[in-house]
């Protein structure tokens, strides 16, 4: 097992973790969901030791002056882990996403194309300074019949290395060979593995742009995930101004460093009159600092807003600031979106159907909202038990991401002896192409 | 319209397609299809014309003295004109990928989720000398409502100018702007759209292998497409000997430049002595080289084997050569598989289904057969109607690819005023996650 103490170098480690997961690819669903719940158990028997493991890292997190947003998100309590281990028991009750059947098809008698969901091999996932991270994420490995390298923050370093030998001691009991999850804990690792092209199959990495457009640019590993998440809600000149303006501060001020934030509000220039000043008023009540484009503040010449430049348009502030854009026309608002925007979620209130279903098909976006906060981009709000990420690239699977990512399929065809020259030349036999 | 006498700059014709893609994406199936028919009468009515210009490639091809596989692929006939325009008309009958509803759930009352699926956007192809690509290509992107950026073999710049001219005049007549589709004629071109990963959102080379590396080595743009095409035939010690020689010859032999052709032979130890012989007397009759590792030269020591050095297993050779070599075990067969192999497709010859369930779990491949040639991982042998290239990589699309690699999906989300703020907290109202 591979907690910190592993004597072999990092890519007997990884390699140990694609044969356990070849095992893994076979096993049944039933066996995958005991193995769950044996970790669940472990991680209720292991409490004490999980919740000692994150106080060190409290403490030194503490002593470092780290931010406190940060902390936050680094505390356990036993409620937390309660809450953790009842989402690895989630992960058990979705179905299996392994071994179904897509295509099932006769191309001629006796030759028979399958197309199966399979996993995809061993993924790894570069996470923030969450520890409740590494039980979700394992759930979903484990789940989907992958392996898995996690990298936590440094920060959660002990509530990470806990939380996994507990969880690689429940295996050991299991189906599964513990080497399927494997814990890293030092940055220089994290270089190592986006050279294992030929052991890892996909990167999720979870923090910064900047260190997402890193983990692109220096791998030839596929990477899921999005760097920027510049967010618009476009109010067209219907708009309904009491729920657009309720929208737009959940957007902008419910959780502004979320990625589904909105970054720039755009205002059809009909509307800008009527909605601006209460826009406004209610930006400075919940302490969003409000930039606009010079008629904007023609607009709202009194209410004390700052200049946006340029700039501000292709800004992801992920904080209590939003930029604030008057447009001549939906078309503008959709040029403006489809220029700055990051194609992860854009809004549009208004009450006008064409003007939305216009909207919906030509922002170029992973999610096009109409009437409600960009901030329901998320798995678990669309239903899908949990998340591994959120893509914003155009080739599926984009938007929040379940299950799904961490999923392929293979082409499996049997006959018996069939040949291409059978169908091929002048005496070509057709195909029958029968779906069964 | 956009050939070769086209004075707006590169990056304008994009855009301009970009534009026009964008109506596209609305348009109903019928208009599509009414636009596929009257490419496919255009095509008729001007046959002479790109016959005529057929004739001049195949004259300046002869001149150059290009090799005869090429210019067989590079010739156009009235019979294989006919071909070409019945294949548009097959694609107009496939069903439209586009608003395909994947997912309709209630999130909460009034509050509805739609997965739908949608065009990517602008399309590059870039490919080899064959001019009836044009029409297959043109006739799929239109269906599944992208625009198209083609580049073809400088062989073929006259017959392509021809096909494009046509059907941009074809285009003129219907609800799609002729800008859908351009034709680069020059080699720099290439260089140039690599950059423009904010117009182009997907790249399909088709050529050599060296050519998609370079590609996939030179853009941001996503590449769909593979590489090398490693495939090999495992025969077990259950298989059956006559058919299993009849699958290598097919795959081997039957067109040794595919990338579905098969490059190593490996062969259970146990079934060497009986097998061995006979199939290399078959390769030999089929003029194929063989190379064995020392253990099958050993085997067949009379039959004038060249000596396989490591260099042959990471071979893609696409000619009549073919290395053989003799392995322990159903799972040392997968380990050189996974190995050597390049994730294209990979068979087993065997009577024992155990061993073929085994092969086809742990072999990293898009297609693993079973008991049939290689050779038959082809989209239209699978039934897709016709194929946008083959992918190896693990993330769908993978395998030969259809339609489907041109579409991509949106989440739209509408409410009703609704907030996250609601879900959240103490008192979070429940989702009701209804499936509609």
């Amino acid at each position: 097992m591979a907690v910190a103490t592993d004597s072999r170098s990092l890519l007997e480690q990884v390699k140990s973790t694609r044969l356990a997961a070849r095992w893994l690819a076979k096993m049944s669903t039933e066996a995958k969901n005991q193995a769950l719940e044996l970790v669940a158990q472990a991680l209720e028997q292991n409490a004490e030791q999980i919740l000692t493991a994150n106080q060190a890292d409290l403490a030194a997190a503490k002593e470092a002056q780290i931010a406190q947003p940060l902390i936050d998100r680094l505390k356990l309590s036993p409620a937390k882990l309660a809450d953790m281990i009842a989402g690895v028991r989630d992960v058990a009750k979705l179905s299996d996403p392994v071994g179904q059947q897509q295509i099932h098809r006769e191309l001629d008698q006796g030759l028979v194309l399958r197309r199966v969901s399979c996993p995809l091999g061993v993924v790894g996932i570069i996470f923030e300074s969450r520890p409740d991270a590494v039980t979700q994420i394992t759930a979903l490995a484990l789940k989907s019949g992958n392996g898995l390298i996690l990298k936590g923050g440094s920060e959660a370093v002990r509530s990470c290395t806990a939380l996994v030998q507990v969880i690689q001691q429940a295996l050991v009991t299991s189906a599964i060979a513990p080497d399927i999850v494997q814990l890293l804990t030092t940055r220089n690792e994290i270089k190592e593995i986006l050279t294992m092209d030929q052991q890892i199959d996909l990167i999720i990495p979870r923090g910064s742009n900047q260190f997402v457009r890193y983990i692109q640019g220096n791998t030839k590993i596929p990477v899921l995930g999005h760097a920027d998440g510049i967010c618009h809600l476009f109010v067209d000149a219907s708009a309904e101004i009491e729920k657009t303006i309720a929208i737009a501060i959940d957007a902008k001020a419910g959780y502004p460093a979320a990625c589904n934030a909105i970054e720039t509000l755009l205002v059809h220039k009909d509307i800008a009159v009527a909605f601006l000043p209460q826009m406004v008023a209610a930006f400075k009540q919940a302490g969003v600092e409000v930039r606009g484009c010079n008629r904007t503040i023609d607009c709202v010449p009194n209410m004390g807003l700052i200049k946006a430049t340029d700039a501000d348009w292709d800004t992801e502030y992920s904080d209590l600031i939003i930029s604030v854009r008057i447009v001549d026309s939906l078309l503008g608002a959709i040029d403006h979106i489809n220029q700055y925007g990051s194609h992860h979620t854009e809004a549009i209130a208004t009450t006008d159907p064409g003007n939305a279903q216009t909207f919906m098909s030509d922002v170029d976006a992973a999610g096009v909202y109409h009437n409600c906060s960009t901030r329901f981009a998320d798995g678990f709000r669309y239903g899908f038990g949990a998340e591994v990420g959120i893509s914003t690239a155009k080739m599926p699977p984009r938007g929040p991401v379940g299950l799904e990512g961490l999923i392929t399929y293979k082409y499996q065809l049997v006959g018996d002896g069939h040949v291409v020259a059978t169908y091929a030349g002048d005496r070509a036999k057709p195909f029958t192409h029968k779906d069964l």
